[in-house]
């Protein structure tokens, strides 16, 4: 191999390492923006929460990084195989990171306005599932450095634990608002609080996906357990000692 | 130019063909999906609804197509400038259809659900935000066939109205949960339809912003408006006569 040779392989390698460094720091803060965004709604801190909704915009720019590198490789090296999966799992993921980004923006967002409204009791399950999720947005990231299929699996199935919690949330919170009025206001934002944490749930499914595509190189072929297929559509709580109309 | 390489120009065209007419095809089924939907909520259509549920894995299919088709013309054509930029387009924009079919079958298995619960008034916006998303998805597909920027960003601008009517859709519940706790649930379901249909035409936005980097060839400047950061956020409804704890 002529100097020239190693020189450009070399410097290939190093775009495509700088791809999952990108990743890798998106990842991070994907991550640490929805410990936040969690621990903020715990302690009502507004403060907290508006700086969660500034610091968004630096995960998006990573997004953006990610696809001029990638564009810029595609076009350049015209990668092949195993280089041109890195580098579309490298979009997939990014957009997967950019969207836990968006969704932890959201529940600072939400934080906001809870925090005016009086206090909801029985908060424990969320900050329960946001340090399951948390969790499982670590284990993906390791399992996209390592490239580690059964780890990704993993994930994969432990996002079934995050929609039980989900749905045992969310018929807790109805119960609470016919209970009390004034819960309402509070309880449908925590619907959506709730309903954020378990996206960034499925997101980091899509993640797994992405890391199993990438290394067996081909797509997962089982169909992917879907949050909005559970319970929380089978059993619609009523309201005790009213009656059904149907 | 040799009879070898028109054949092959001509066979990288269609195949680049083949990913706009899946495309085409993708957003076509993800409209009728989210018509059908909206359709089924009005009329209380459990059958109807069951159908937009089984059918949304033709729309997963198609994705799954697409990406593999993109993957195939990356690797043996090794495309450059506006070719690697439709591709890379393809990608993104299945992406966004596939998310939007996913959203009009939460939809319809929410349908299922309130069918099950005694009917809540005053459901006319619900069918106008539908309309409305629904024809935001047609110009935004019409934009992507024509390669259109300014019927893209028409699409990107109308998604406001979008967010105002899901504000006010969002009120409207609060306030018929806060009438009659027998309506809550319902309301609930019916909060997460509105929402879903305010992030299918985040979604559009999405489709519109590739459009913009397909036709133009960069990402577009300013920062897109977001569902997220409508009016349901400033001002919190509290129940009348109530005093507030805060």
């Amino acid at each position: 191999m002529s100097g020239t040779e190693m020189h450009t392989v070399r410097s290939f390698e190093d775009e495509l390492n700088q791809l999952s460094d990108i990743i890798l720091r998106m990842g991070g803060m994907a991550e640490a923006q929805l410990t936040a965004a969690v621990q903020a709604l715990v302690r009502r801190d507004s403060l907290a929460a508006t700086d969660i909704i500034v610091a968004d915009h630096r995960i998006d720019a990573l997004e953006q990084d990610i696809h001029a590198l990638a564009v810029r490789i595609l076009a350049l090296r015209q990668p092949m195989a195993d280089d041109l999966r890195a580098i579309v799992s490298a979009l997939k993921i990014s957009a997967d990171l950019e969207r836990i980004g968006d969704y932890a923006a959201n529940v600072a967002k939400r934080v906001l306005v809870i925090n005016q409204l009086p206090p909801v009791p029985a908060l424990a399950s969320i900050p329960l599932m946001g340090r399951l999720v948390q969790e499982i947005i670590k284990e993906v990231l390791d399992a996209y450095v390592e490239r580690d299929v059964e780890k990704a699996l993993g994930v994969w199935h432990r996002d079934q634990e995050v929609d039980e919690l989900h749905t045992s949330m969310f018929r807790e919170l109805v119960s609470l608002m016919m209970e009390d009025p004034r819960n309402i206001t509070a309880c449908t934002h925590l619907m959506f609080v709730a309903k954020n944490i378990e996206r960034i749930g499925d997101h980091a499914t899509n993640i797994a996906e992405t890391v199993h595509f990438l290394t067996v190189g081909r797509v997962l072929p089982m169909s992917r357990p879907k949050g909005d297929q559970a319970g929380e559509f089978m059993a619609p709580v009523q309201p005790s000692g009213s009656s059904r109309d149907t």
